[in-house]
């Protein structure tokens, strides 16, 4: 590999450059053996969020970071594989009902996943409120495990992209966390390395995601789509609302008997219609005609998830953790709920103790936040209109400060609904 | 003080605002006490190098430096105080003979001073070829010796700006050294808390210089007299050539050599002009009236720099050091020397071992480059060119190789003089 320094590097960004192949490859390979600095790396990061990519660099930086590790491979699987990563928001249980039912349709779904950290829920912390489930599993166990039941949702292992680990702990702390390149980079690195054959994106827009704007929205999902494409993974994005915080729930255990009403057979609309939408372009991308709807009302789906969460150590009967104590908040006037906002629903559920501030925390499997209506819904004054669960009931104050104003009661004649899909990049 | 966070005051430089008050004496003061970490400081330093700083920032951010460590006062003087402060040139030893001459005038003059990095010289390292000369002199030793001899040029000690030592060494390594408001509160802070009473700053322009540009070089100027002036210092500034170097000499006994020509009352022209500039303005900004031409004829600053140089343990009388070993480049065509390239002639001078490479390596005292023209100067084919000088013959390929392209000799008929000094801003 050519030597480069840090510092031509970063200057190189920094007056507006486009960086070489081999000054990627170096400073990723470079930094992940700790000869790049922490404080270069920061004050590269900050160059390019300031300054830019160009697809080719971002398509190498990519390729380092997979390079920084091992790669795993499905090709001895008997079927296609297909993943979906959600770039995050509130209430987003959607990969617990998704890949138990695109596996029953006849598709492998190997759902590497991570912790929350901030206001958005993590879905390994969701599956742990179930008892005896564990997230952790060998690569030998999960291909195992994708063979007899068909999908698996776990952490990912420490091989997969470690340069990209110590990338995103460094971002967090130096404000470098909002560029597309970086953000792009991050989530494609492990998806790649992963060694899915397709793989579906959900794009969030709106005051509960990282991406506030569909302009913004749309160019990570186009830059994402771009780099799995190029790296020979069929990837589809949807780009989805995320101004209202998806379904009834936000919390742990809350929202997985939310997810096991969905593949019972009901749950919220919006749920339901963003699993069965997710599901169609899983199918598509990995080549397989199956029909979700049919196949989540057939009960298929619901005996795939019984099968993965037992797989895991899981009790699928066990009843779930209840928090100890609960707190109700009642509509202060009659009308239609024309806004809730997915930010403050979010932070109110992480306030109680559904998320945690620093990676050291546990979190309280039965906190949350469950709202008794959604945007359009025609409210009472008096009747209850959220419920905020916790064990540790000191929380509560900040909790309700932060659903403060989070919310409108209005005539509903000006409400207008809008769709949950805002657009698909392929 | 207010409580900040780092990451807080990052994203609203980040997002191109402006930093409070609070926010700056925060995170100086954080920074300083490793509360803020070194990857936080330097995006926030890439973020300031982007996205630059209003004169209010700038201001605040130079007297959070201040306070970050003591100040010095001068007031129990009987005479009143100057300093000059150059951004660096290479074969700029004009604060040898400008020291004394300006205290021969009746102005002290408390020039603490750096080591060189890189292509440009030290004052402490030529100094420092002096046999005996110490250039560490306690607070109470520089006050003793400013009311004894008028002048001291020594090194400053840990205690002004603390928190401008530990940002420079970070700047250094994550290519932030170019931000305007970054070196102008370097300089000023320590400048400031060195309490001097006037202030002269010699910004250089041109390819030996940091400002390569007439127009960035300006900007420099304008934003440290500025901060000067808001913190009660008389400062001007002079933006002076540096796309030649000056005198005839780069190292470091041979700059003592040549700063002693010019006290007595010899030396190069551009030497003695600059000298004599900056010590006019330096008595006038102090509120003297004396002419330095007539006190340099007199052989008075002579007297003073044997003075200044023997209260700091060094033989004024003394043979300064001499290379081991010579290499003469002699003229390969007849005509006038119609370009000298000063980043030529200094990287030549540093590889010859003059400078060094990393802060812990030893300088060679003999060690640099003699040229024996001038732009504007007619050579012969043959005559000799330059001088290299080094204890370490292995050195002088790469100092060749330096100077390659550095010069040119053409017909004299295009040959255009270029001033020495550019601008003058106060």
């Amino acid at each position: 590999m050519a030597e480069h320094d840090a510092v031509e590097v970063i200057l190189a960004k920094r007056d507006g450059g486009e960086l070489s192949d081999s000054q990627i490859d170096w400073v990723i390979s470079a930094y992940t053996q700790g000869v790049v600095a922490e404080e270069q790396m920061s004050a590269l990061n900050m160059a390019i969020l300031l300054n830019g990519m160009t697809r080719r660099e971002i398509a190498r930086w990519t390729a380092a970071m997979i390079a920084s590790g091992e790669r795993m491979s499905f090709s001895s699987l008997d079927r296609p594989t297909a993943d979906k990563h959600s770039t995050g928001g509130v209430g987003d249980k959607i990969t617990l009902p998704l890949a138990p039912l695109v596996a029953a349709c006849g598709v492998a779904v190997p759902q590497l996943s991570g912790r929350g950290l901030g206001h958005t829920g993590g879905t390994l912390d969701k599956l742990e409120s179930i008892p005896g489930w564990r997230a952790s599993l060998s690569n030998e166990e999960m291909m195992a495990q994708l063979g007899s039941v068909g999908a698996v949702i776990c952490a990912a292992g420490d091989g997969l992209a470690p340069a990209d680990k110590k990338l995103y702990a460094l971002r967090d702390v130096t404000g470098t966390v909002e560029a597309i390149p970086l953000i792009a980079s991050s989530i494609m690195s492990k998806k790649i390395a992963e060694g899915t054959g397709a793989l579906v994106l959900d794009v969030k827009v709106g005051a509960g995601a990282f991406m506030k704007t569909l302009a913004s929205a749309q160019e990570l999902a186009r830059t994402m789509v771009d780099l799995g494409t190029d790296a020979g993974v069929n990837t589809v994005a949807l780009v989805t609302d995320m101004a209202t915080p998806l379904g009834l729930t936000a919390g742990n255990a809350i929202e997985v008997a939310e997810s096991v009403e969905v593949l019972a057979g009901g749950g919220p609309a919006d749920v339901v219609e963003l699993t069965v939408a997710l599901a169609r372009e899983m199918l598509a991308a990995a080549g397989v005609d199956a029909d979700p709807a049919d196949v989540l009302a057939s009960g298929k789906a619901m005996d795939t998830w019984r099968a993965m969460i037992s797989a895991q150590g899981g009790d699928p009967s066990a009843s779930l953790p209840v928090a100890r104590e609960t707190h109700v908040v009642n509509a202060p006037s009659s009308g239609v709920l024309t806004r809730l906002d997915a930010m403050a629903v979010g932070l109110a559920a992480w306030r109680l103790g559904a998320g945690r501030e620093r990676k050291e925390d546990q979190v309280q499997a039965g906190a949350g936040v469950t709202w008794h209506a959604r945007p359009g819904d025609s409210v009472s004054a008096g009747a209850p209109l959220f419920t905020l669960h916790t064990d540790t009931p000191e929380r509560f104050d900040r909790a309700l400060a932060a659903l403060e104003g989070g919310y409108e009661i209005a005539d509903g004649a000006a409400y207008e609904a809008t769709p949950l899909i805002l657009d698909r990049i392929s």
